[in-house]
């Protein structure tokens, strides 16, 4: 029987992870940490049968506290309620599917505790893989992908590398010469292009949110899919790269590849290329994480590959999408400017959702941010936090 | 410092195989056997200094061994000196680049002497594969292959499945629920289709021996470019696989992508298809056999991705090339009729080549032969040397 414990239950992954336990006997949940969705975390508690659960207020916690008076179940909120899931004794695995910042602190208490971590949560190694990968080596603790793109590049590096199966997750190993930047050459990371592939820069002027919101092969949550459009996304996942793969920025090479069919690949220095095929399906990677290193039967779809039209794959655009080329600059400054990269574009988001910017103002903001910051050179997670609120406050200044 | 002995040394893979011992400090040959090509076999073994060294006719060793006879390697000549190479005692690996059924016998010697095996010879499992694997897997053998498609099942299936690097390329464990099928939803063998993808039946009754010889992306001996014209070549890669892999022959799915990009395959019971692609180009293959299981850095080609058009996948025409479903009815009835598909193809091309049949003919040959035969079930070397003999003289007659 494996034991999991979910923060960010009631999102698009935490679902999905729910699904999959729904569907295999031998997993089971042991706490939920979920947002301020506290009646379908009501729903999960009384389905999944968890031991405590957490939501963000304190005054929702009260309420679900007494709807859920008949079960037993101890209720959480706030930081604390996060921390407690993170370190919940009972289970051997956390899936971060929480968004934003907030996540960084529980991962590192969940490292602390030895657990290993299924990471749906960006911002954990775009702001701190300085901080988590070394202590993930340290504790032994496994940091397994759960990002369909690096989920790819994890099953392609499969059997290629490392000694065993606990090694073979540990992309960073502090000093030493054995790890995969030994015979990987290039990782390619694939890139759908998002809704406005083969658009100009002028073009792009004239989008708004409605447009920016229709992905054309995956259904995401809003921020990710308007990330996807801007080409952010693809430049927080090159972060995400580098630190879990322990790779250079320059062995990283971003492939636009719009039928969202090979996921991701890795180029080795024979010149062979193992990739990762699939129907854009989250439960894959989801499970793949759960029940590493086994694989387990699913029915999701399968490749039609006679019905498949073709296969393609462009250079980005970085002309029109400024977006990542801004994330490769933060990435090579290092410090707290990834930071400064991911808190600009996250409120430049919520600015455009809240019609209050255009979608081409994005880049323009995080450029300016950018320019307008102070590195920190090692930053701890307090320093992290500090820099996010204050370019959260200067982002909504120049807006 | 890694030892190997090669069948086969003057023809493609063979040269091929020397072109990696050349280029890398750390390997080195013990022995060497070719057919007729003495004067390169004499050039060899002055660059690679091995112990001794067969060539084919008795006439051509007495030649050889005067031509040799300042370096005191000893020559033998027929089967003894390709025996002679297969048990070298020197050598950890032998490379099976020889042609023909030819090869069985030497083979089955290397796996006695423990020997691990660097397979490009395919009648061994296509004819043998009941006697080769259980017998690889009783002595701790491995079977590693060398053809581009194999070697890329056997690089997407690393990792994924069993417990150790011996036990990884242990296709066939007798009566195990431990095989790759237990994961393995779908071999994946990619195809080009040949220089005739497209044509129908009518169309291909028109077709010269200049037509087969022109292969679209691969540059290969004559049998095997005109075995990759009929799908005759595609078949008997089927029969491999199967026993390579240990899957039935309903989990092998043929698609034929002209690009040749995607080396094949594998499709897991999650639905993950891993891929290996790379440029076409031997060397990987070969070194991928030799050093498995590391990779070593080659200066091969790398694919460039931004200069492909596309990559397409197509459903085999086995109206118009009935060689694949001849070879898979051949597979499905077991015991000698592999055998006599593969006899029954190699005679056929034999006549194509001096100008006796035309290219059609070779399916309608191979299918007469079937026909004919009187299974015997579970045939010894002798029995498959004796239904080829057999087969041959009936082709000919057919003609």
């Amino acid at each position: 029987m494996k034991t999991i414990a979910i923060l960010g239950s009631t999102g698009s992954i935490g679902t999905q992870t729910l699904d999959i336990v729904r569907a295999n006997k031998d997993i089971r949940v042991s706490s939920l940490a979920a947002g301020k969705n506290i009646r379908l975390l009501e729903e999960q508690v009384r389905e999944f049968k968890p031991a405590f659960c957490a939501c963000e207020d304190e005054e929702d916690a009260k309420v679900l506290k007494e709807n859920l008076s008949d079960t037993g179940v101890r209720v959480y909120s706030g930081m604390e309620g996060l921390i407690e899931v993170a370190k919940d004794t009972q289970s051997e695995i956390l899936v971060t599917a929480i968004v934003g910042m907030i996540g960084i602190r529980p991962t590192v208490e969940a490292i602390r505790a030895g657990k290993d971590i299924a990471l749906a949560n960006k911002e954990t190694l775009v702001c701190a893989g300085h901080i988590i990968m070394p202590f993930a080596h340290e504790k032994g603790v496994r940091i397994l992908p759960v990002d369909s793109e690096h989920s790819a590049i994890f099953q392609s590096l499969q059997g290629q590398m490392y000694g065993g199966p606990k090694d073979a997750v540990m992309g960073y190993v502090p000093g030493s010469d054995t790890g995969a930047g030994r015979t990987i050459e290039k990782i390619l990371l694939t890139a759908s292009g998002g809704p406005f592939r083969g658009y100009t820069a002028t073009q792009l002027k004239d989008v708004d949110l409605a447009d920016a919101l229709k992905h054309p092969n995956w259904s995401m949550g809003k921020k990710v899919t308007i990330d996807s459009a801007s080409l952010c996304n693809k430049g927080l996942e090159v972060m995400e790269a580098k630190w879990l793969f322990d790779v250079e920025l320059d062995q990283i090479q971003v492939l636009i590849h719009p039928q969202s069919i090979v996921h991701s690949a890795v180029q080795y220095s024979d010149g062979a290329v193992i990739a990762q095929m699939g129907v854009p399906d989250m439960k894959l990677p989801i499970q793949y994480a759960l029940y590493y290193p086994d694989r387990r039967p699913m029915d999701t779809g399968r490749i039609d590959f006679f019905g498949l039209k073709e296969l393609t794959f462009e250079e980005p655009d970085t002309d029109t999408f400024p977006g990542l080329s801004l994330a490769y600059r933060a990435a090579r400054t290092g410090g707290s400017m990834p930071t400064v990269f991911n808190a600009a574009n996250e409120e430049a988001v919520r600015l455009l959702i809240d019609g209050k910017i255009r979608f081409s103002q994005i880049p323009e903001l995080i450029n300016a941010a950018m320019d307008a910051h102070d590195i920190i050179n090692d930053p701890d997670v307090d320093d992290i936090l500090r820099v996010e609120a204050q370019v959260i406050r200067q982002v909504e200044e120049m807006a």
